[in-house]
């Protein structure tokens, strides 16, 4: 029997991807879509390019707390998420949240990033962080998962078998990273309009942007010792898409042929990881869910640079949740995700 | 038993569109796919975003002659393709050519509009025009399929229900076409290169383009009357997509209501097709086989307008071709494409 | 003597251009910038890109009114302009309006097409419609200009000549107009956000755009007859430029000869219009006050096709106020404004 | 009496950016502008935009030898400029080349890096390297310049102060550069193909672009050490501007006062150098010869982050051209760049 999916938010870029992914996902049956702004309209109402395809009435988040679901993705802003997480407490339903409530060790870490008192911390505890590559059993257990951010995903996924494999200095480690306009959101900005957004580039939240810790903590976890990154991004004229430039100083030598293999045997059990022999670039992936990542060894300077490239709304949002789904009910991995990536 | 597909041409946007939809098709397998130009490399090396999801050796085309498949998928440019048609004459598979080289009535039309003599003109007789929403029924019974133009695409669409339904002049007709640069192929040229097309935007071929004679000849068989259309295409700076606005004088008044009538009917049984209340825009049917149509009449000006929207790669190309392999092998009409359209 | 220049308000994009022509322009100095939002700041405050350029403090609105200046220039949304124009009563000051408040022929006309009552409709009698090539001496001699519409220069510019010589059919004009986002303005909007706009092109205000009226009425102060235009505008994925594609029937047979002996001969005092060969791209007269046109006749479809192309922000509106301010001054009509198209 | 140059190289956009320049340079002819490809055409022919602006008939490049001039610009490929300087061995002319044939610091560093030999290495003791903020006296006098490279003009210029003021450890400089598409040039490739470059982003050209000897030969001019460089470039879906994000190490803790006050000194009488105080845009400067420069330290990682933004094909090749000749001439050091930036 279909898995019975409840997506709560409409209207940002997450919850419309996951719509579009969950749609044709074999085994789930979206049961809810919620939206207190438009409730009552028809979601291709609001995402016209859903006619005829996804017609379901949208209904509130207080009408999606009676209605059940085997699972529920958060697609919320932060702060929302975990109100809807409270609420939810009595539920055995499990929970994707897609938000940044609980990516983070602990409630006073996120007060100091996010600037904002954390309403329910109790639930810290309960909660995994949603990268499969890193917490694959924790997930496949957990009732509420931590969707990770899109900048966590392809920096981490960059990092993780470097630091696994202790073989750089931890506080060498530089992300300069760049995203596609649709990180930031679907609500129309200065930022983000187009006279201002096209034919430009620049970079952004220098030395603050709390996507930092996020990347921190989690590497963290690889080793025992403290890692500190720079974290630079950068805003692209693209509409989806994250390039991470990495770089890092190795202990000792290392040959490409060595960095490769660390990096292949780290991924040997994850489906979407794909080891490139180029430089990947951001249409290599776009619309799918894999994370195509490039390292090489500079012998000049003594640096590795490793590259790393994702969708900020599929690998680095839906398609993620989606995975950590099949994770969580025993799915096929990959079910549902096997989109080729969209280029041109 | 899955329906074996040959795809002859790698090298293209409508081949590397053709692999991305037939690889996930329910009832299909690949059996090759040909390059000249790379056989013995990977299709991978050539697309680098099938890194991983499909790695088949590229064969050649001769090799490709001899190793029988069900069906086979023409994308070669024109000129080109009718050679193919030619070498397979003597096989049961079925063909869907997406070049030009069948689509219209007669060698003596092809020769004018396209300016080289016709190698084959004998298998002018057996090929069936593959747009599903006029020809249906000879499409399921065709060995070969002409698959339509992209412009063509989104014109006919525009227009088909008024001729047939006689409800404007026929010379009145004006098609002022707009399309992504993806429609130019996938060779670099000075026109798509990127500073000049980025931020950029012209007419080209006024009054010449071959599109003109396909669409002309297809209205026409909706009705015993010549049609005239002026056809202008313009080049837009995105990937993918076409919009036609068409203008046309309607014989008698009309009501907005009675126009949308028009369409609902004609297209009643047509899956792909998305008669929408509001106009639609390009990316609301990207990567997917939807055509969005819009249509409404002007009381000041006595006029009609119609807006046709289309993916010139999918319906405009790849998709239709699939489309047209599903009712030449009996499958579920929109069996393997049923993907929601990309937005953002 | 440097003419003293006012500019009211600042934060638009007709008030940056402005500020972009005049402040290299020989004989213009800039007395003041205002804007209620920001006075206080710096102009380059709110545009970082003259930083170090034009660092004056922005005044209010009222400071300026008493600050005296030989010409304003009014870069305000339409309805709020009328009120300066009104405070400006008892001054000497020439003015010109850059928005719609006084281009169309009478207050009845303005307030059916812009739906709002006109607060002083005592100044239409002395506003003159700001387009030299069609009223430069009466330009030379006003006190209050009405700067044309964007798509109005560009539109009107393609059909003057055809309607002065009447050899076109007045009730079979259509312009299809494509016009970069800026021609919405500098404020974010959810048509102008990344996502919705890039890669992303469609059609809107069909049969009700309030351009269409300004365009008729400037053409039928060129023959004796009434003049009905289709004017259907899209969006285009770029910044600047505007392409507008007209048709038109000609009374009788015409050579592309004529044609452009036609339109020669119509401008050919006109310093910043350019017969072109060739079809213009909006990249051709990028950030220069040119506008480029493209003429033929089609002996198949018995139609006339007019390209026009210009830069929106420039000749369709600060190059244009400029060109103007040359007129009424007395100054060579080009000075100021002699900066080539930026392309690439 | 105005100065007469030539411009050998017509094709490139180094070449047409040239003529947009000189063309209203209140003290430059444009004597000539040659092509072999395009000889007796007129340049407007190859370049639309300039029609009626500068419609001069291009010469041959031997034609150009004998006619004279008091500065010659060479808009060539490297390889191919030497040859041209070697032929205008007996002339008093000036010569600013803009290919990297005299660049580097020796014929033995030229071969290792371009994998050429050098044809005329005898004019590199007469070449003066025309970055004006490090060598302004040596260019005033200099009988040919060496026009920097984009990237080495934005890398420098962020780096530079830091040097001289020995605050950095001179291994410790990563420079994660992106820039523009025009910086691969005019002729259409792959790379540079609209449906590849749109909406895309990669990293190239890592540990071996040939810019970075030329980034490390200057820099070490600063210093008595060597200094050693990571140089990643990387390519914008943009046509124009050049962000670099560059890291340092400091030798001593460091504030962003202090640091600013650096860069302000260093740059205190560079007319095109603007500190900002916020990470500027590639809009911020397009279209005009200005580097905007952004600085500051991370407490938290102990590294200095400097933004620099410029415009490749102005202040990174065609403005500093033009800057350096009105140096060599004794004009005032901005006349003829004082064009805003564009934006939007």
């Amino acid at each position: 029997m279909a898995i019975s999916a409840g997506i709560i938010g409409a209207t940002g870029y997450t919850g419309s991807e996951l719509v579009r992914l969950l749609h044709t996902h074999p085994e789930v049956n979206i049961a809810f879509i919620t939206s207190e702004r438009y409730q009552g309209q028809r979601f291709s109402d609001v995402h016209p390019q859903f006619t005829s395809i996804v017609d379901i009435e949208l209904i509130s988040t207080s009408a999606a707390l009676v209605s059940g679901a085997d699972v529920f993705f958060l697609a919320l802003p932060h702060g929302v998420s975990m109100k809807f997480v409270q609420q939810l407490k009595g539920q055995t339903a499990r929970i994707i949240d897609l938000s940044g409530d609980y990516r983070l060790s602990a409630p006073a870490v996120y007060e100091k990033w996010y600037e904002k008192v954390h309403e329910y911390p109790e639930a810290f505890d309960q909660s995994v962080y949603g990268m499969p590559e890193l917490h694959r059993e924790a997930i496949q257990k957990a009732r509420l998962v931590a969707n990770p951010g899109c900048y966590p995903t392809a920096s981490i996924l960059a990092l993780a078998p470097l630091i696994a494999e202790e073989i750089v200095h931890l506080e060498s480690l530089i992300i300069d990273a760049k995203s596609g306009i649709t990180g930031a959101g679907a609500k129309a900005r200065d930022g983000s309009h187009f006279p201002n957004a096209n034919d430009n580039f620049s970079a952004y939240k220098l030395k603050s942007h709390r996507h930092t810790v996020e990347i921190e903590e989690q590497l963290c976890g690889l080793t025992e010792n403290p890692v500190t990154v720079q974290f630079t991004p950068h805003l692209l004229p693209v509409d989806r898409g994250i390039l991470a430039t990495v770089y890092a100083h190795p202990t000792k030598a290392v040959t490409d042929l060595e960095l490769k293999e660390i990096f292949r045997k780290f991924y040997s059990n994850a489906p979407f990881i794909r080891i490139r022999e180029t430089p990947p670039t951001i249409k290599d992936v776009r619309a799918s869910n894999y994370a195509d990542i490039y390292m090489t060894y500079d012998e000049r300077t003594h640096r590795i640079i490793v590259l790393s490239a994702i969708d900020n709304l599929v690998k680095g949002a839906a398609g993620q949740a989606v995975h950590n789904m099949n994770l969580m009910f025993d799915l096929e991995e990959s079910l549902g995700l096997n989109h080729s990536p969209l280029r041109p």
